[in-house]
């Protein structure tokens, strides 16, 4: 194989293009070995293949720097800068991370997950190197949805004026991660259609010079063009038209589908695993809202993107028609335009996953909850064990929505609580909401969800019991059930076990309630504890002496942990918490 | 007068295009009146005189709905929509808010203070007409400086794409807060000098309509300009010069210094009232960076369109030349930019009030923090008592930052602690650093500033007591001293008094050591208490029997609010906390 000889991308200097066109071959197949097996990002890499070689070849990383956006494109890179092995040797497969990792290599710059970020990080590089007068490329590579991100657009309008060495590569696979929305994708459309020629160019109104090249897959063409504007002394934007997928047939007939994959029959295209069990909230909250629109054509769903978050696949959105939007990555927007809605008599719903919510945090503060406005947020995977990259982690939305005054952030335990507080949210005019969606597959005692939560923060007391209570929130509610258990069983002790519901605020009267025959109360969430839920339990409690612990993951950023050893880390297991409890009622 | 007559816009349908220019001069000689005694914004409301008559002499509000950005540019729209005697009437100033305010006026319909988000909400709006099948026009009025704040790109490039009437007003004053900045606003200027003529043109690009109206202070090409696009079927963009601080020379003159003005005399132009007394922070924080510059051409100073807000006024800026950036209102640029210079070995220092840090916790938490990048984010006027409109609250960035991992959040009591602080922040490469630059201007007992803040998470005990410790935080440390004072001096208990310095993490050891002599620990900061340094502390505490009084603003959006009375009203004064104190005490 050629690939046997490329170590770092100085292998690539004297290859024939010839050569290098079996070595795109070969890193293609491996990569598709590879992803059949272990699953992730699969069509942006596909597309990617050529430009990674060309890039390599005609750049000199590290000294040049090269920069991915969301850096789920990255995997040829990886290949072709000393870490092949990760992915020609299924032992080694997990030896490096699906994104950019500047611990892996000096080839990678910055650890990047979320998107629209690769223009702004390149461009305080290359001011970095102007201010120490050193010299070399920096090119920032963009594209696969990544565009329509307001970072993007104002990391554009800085570096445009750059006076300096600035190359940014724009990879217009003509997708987001479902098809691309928003103005600015007609006007990659057009330029696509006049080869680069049409006078109205949104990169040269912002400021770029620009190149166009049409058969981005074409490695030849691309070492050309990258020849062209090596060492180049101002901005320029390379518009790059590649295909999604490309070279994997299931993957070019299908590229949402394949954004990223599980594992794969590399024949058929079929997944070899079949779906996980358990309830499929996202699902269900499509064919719920799907329903409502039918009834009320004032419901309309939202997302920045992702719209299988919240279950709307090609044929939901389809039916959905008008009252679905995808307004692709940009998740201020979506905020901003629920907010509008509401207070012109719609009902948005806005799904998102937890990691993605945080991109919006001025929006949901100033344009949504200062306004008062009822639009709902769906929050999904809000969860210690959903993604586990650092980039991707899902457990800040607490601290991040519960202190925003105004906003109701609902945390339903099951399915038919979270059913009842959708629609309740649907129903209702006075708050903006945001509901926690379940991350749990677990079946929880469910007796009696009340249907109305106007009236705000009453938690709900399940079972009364004395001397511990347990505050249990959202996903968390059955391990509050286990906890419950083991004490009753081991410890002959039986605690009063709450559902609180609300996240966002405090029941005084059940608080004070428990302060008659408790002596220990705690909390149970779902996520970091910091700035979160239960340390509101703790302050409550302060000036009284009650014992308070407050359960949940320490504040840090970690990487593709194991979930089981992350809990026990982090004191989260049934057999954990009751030690503590029962540790705190002894020195109490 | 012509305005005697105007009480709502209806009254300007019938007056002829002499006594619309009448009446132009005159909500102009009433602003500039009102603006000498009151202060406010400015020179963006003296722009916008014409296009608001000939906006209300065209559409027909409310029914027609006009969204302003950011909204400080609606005071001559206050003024014919039936509040003019808040403008006119000395007794009657303070009877309406500096920015749009549906409770005041059903032709407000949002409370908007943060700037980029016009296009998101009316597209939002619009897209509720559409799905009740409505009909009426939704205009956005954007512009001064709000154009390269990501919210706006991402709600252009959504509008682009609706296909109904979106009426895009941009008020192009050739300003931001400061000079412009970024390629956009080339392609503004390119616009203006070719009469909206040249091909390349951005909003065409992004798939609008457009016209340019090259006098945007002529009242009656206004009015022939909206005639033309009322009830308009599809998204255009009107492109219309203004003059910023149009018809008083002073501001005419000076645009960045009369955007927003105190009390001034109106024949000089000149403040009426001397600066404030105390420690200036801004100035002194731009003399030291001026002063680092000099010594090392890595050192740059960022801001997002607030120059002033770290003391960069036109002068100090052409001093620092290219150690001085301004990135416009682009904050989630401003971090991933100091970021990615960070990362390359430059040393970003990146000013920001507390109001706005807000806008970037994606690129905080995933740009910045997850890549452990050593940039300096200074938090001004992160305090209660600093601006008091709702829309720009500065006390929520202690739950904003200090629960994001890695960032190092320093909250300095003095000049000399924060000179400190930011001096080892520059100097060392090991942390993200955010410093709550103090917002009191008394002097506190300053003893043993450390220089080295390497080690995290070290409270300092300044002295030494027992049965009450003091946790007094940043700007509040003269508040913990007062309260000392009062403890020792009324109920003869001498407390501990501590210096936490860091925001961001607890001190177990010094925590510890209190549990041995003291009853209550009680926490002080100038800033909301949901989810910020305090309900740290109580937490830590939970499993004692250490009582703790977290003290800080309790979580609620609050609008102009008299500042004793709401320190008041959160138990936030000197006698209110020693009773506190007292009464734990005895129940202890």
């Amino acid at each position: 194989m050629v690939l046997d000889n490329i170590n770092s991308p100085k292998d690539l200097k004297e290859l024939s293009i010839d050569e290098l066109n079996v070595l795109c071959q070969e890193i293609r197949d491996c990569l598709i070995k590879k992803l059949s097996v272990r699953g992730g990002h699969c069509a942006p890499n596909l597309g990617m293949v050529e430009m990674s070689v060309a890039m390599h070849r005609v750049f000199n990383s590290p000294e040049d720097r090269i920069i991915f956006d969301v850096s789920h494109q990255c995997y040829p890179h990886k290949i072709l800068t000393g870490r092949k092995e990760a992915f020609l040797n299924a032992d080694k497969y997990s030896d490096v991370s699906g994104y950019t990792e500047p611990s892996e290599s000096e080839h990678d710059h910055f650890i990047i997950g979320h998107t629209s970020t690769s223009v702004s990080l390149a461009s305080g590089v290359a001011k970095a190197r102007d201010l120490k007068h050193e010299n070399y490329n920096v090119i920032a590579v963009i594209g696969d949805g990544s565009l329509s991100g307001g970072e993007a657009f104002e990391g554009l309008d800085y570096a445009a004026e750059l006076n300096s060495n600035m190359i940014v590569v724009v990879n217009d696979n003509q997708m987001s991660i479902a098809e691309n929305h928003g103005g600015i994708y007609r006007n990659l459309a057009l330029l696509r259609e006049t080869n680069g020629c049409a006078e109205c160019n949104l990169f040269k109104a912002m400021g770029f010079d620009y190149r166009y090249v049409a058969d981005g897959n074409n490695v030849e063409a691309l070492i050309n063009c990258f020849n062209e504007v090596k060492d180049i002394d101002h901005p320029i934007v390379l518009h790059i038209n590649t295909i999604k997928g490309k070279g994997y047939k299931p993957a070019e007939n299908n590229k949402e589908g394949w954004h990223y994959c599980g594992a794969f029959d590399i024949e058929s295209g079929e997944p070899v695993k079949g779906k996980e069990g358990g309830i499929d909230y996202q699902t269900l909250t499509a064919d719920y809202l799907l329903e409502k629109m039918k009834h009320d054509e004032r419901v309309v769903a939202i997302t920045a993107g992702t719209p299988t978050v919240m279950g709307f696949n090609a044929e939901r959105r389809e039916k959905a028609g008008k009252q679905f939007i995808d307004v692709g990555i940009a998740e201020e927007h979506a905020v901003a335009l629920a907010s509008g809605i509401a207070s012109n008599g719609g009902k948005p719903v806005f799904g998102v996953y937890s990691t993605f919510i945080q991109r919006a945090y001025d929006q949901i503060s100033q344009d949504l909850c200062i306004n008062n406005n009822p639009a709902t947020i769906l929050v999904f995977w809000g969860s210690l064990g959903a993604m586990n990259d650092v980039t991707h982690l899902c457990f800040f939305d607490i601290p991040l929505l519960s202190n925003i005054p105004n906003l109701v952030y609902l945390a339903p335990t099951c399915l038919e609580e979270y059913t009842a507080m959708l629609n309740w949210s649907i129903g209702q005019d006075k708050y903006p909401v945001a509901i926690r969606v379940p991350a749990g597959k677990e079946a929880v005692n469910v007796v009696n969800i009340e249907k109305n939560y106007d009236i705000l923060n009453r938690y709900k007391i399940i079972d009364e019991g004395n001397d511990v209570a347990i505050i249990a929130v959202g996903s968390y509610f059955s391990l509050g059930e286990r906890v419950a258990a083991t004490l009753k069983n081991k410890h002959n002790i039986t605690p009063t076990l709450i559902n609180p519901r609300y996240i966002s605020g405090i029941d005084s009267k059940v608080l004070n309630s428990l302060k008659d025959n408790h002596k220990v109360v705690i909390t149970l969430e779902d996520g970091v504890v910091d700035g979160g839920f239960g340390e509101k339990i703790s302050r409550f409690y302060g000036s009284s002496k009650m014992r308070v612990l407050n359960f949940g993951a320490k504040k840090e950023f970690v990487d593709r942990y194991n979930i089981k050893e992350f809990l026990k880390a982090n004191r989260l297991t049934e057999e954990l918490i009751v030690e503590d409890i029962i540790n705190c009622l002894k020195n109490s």
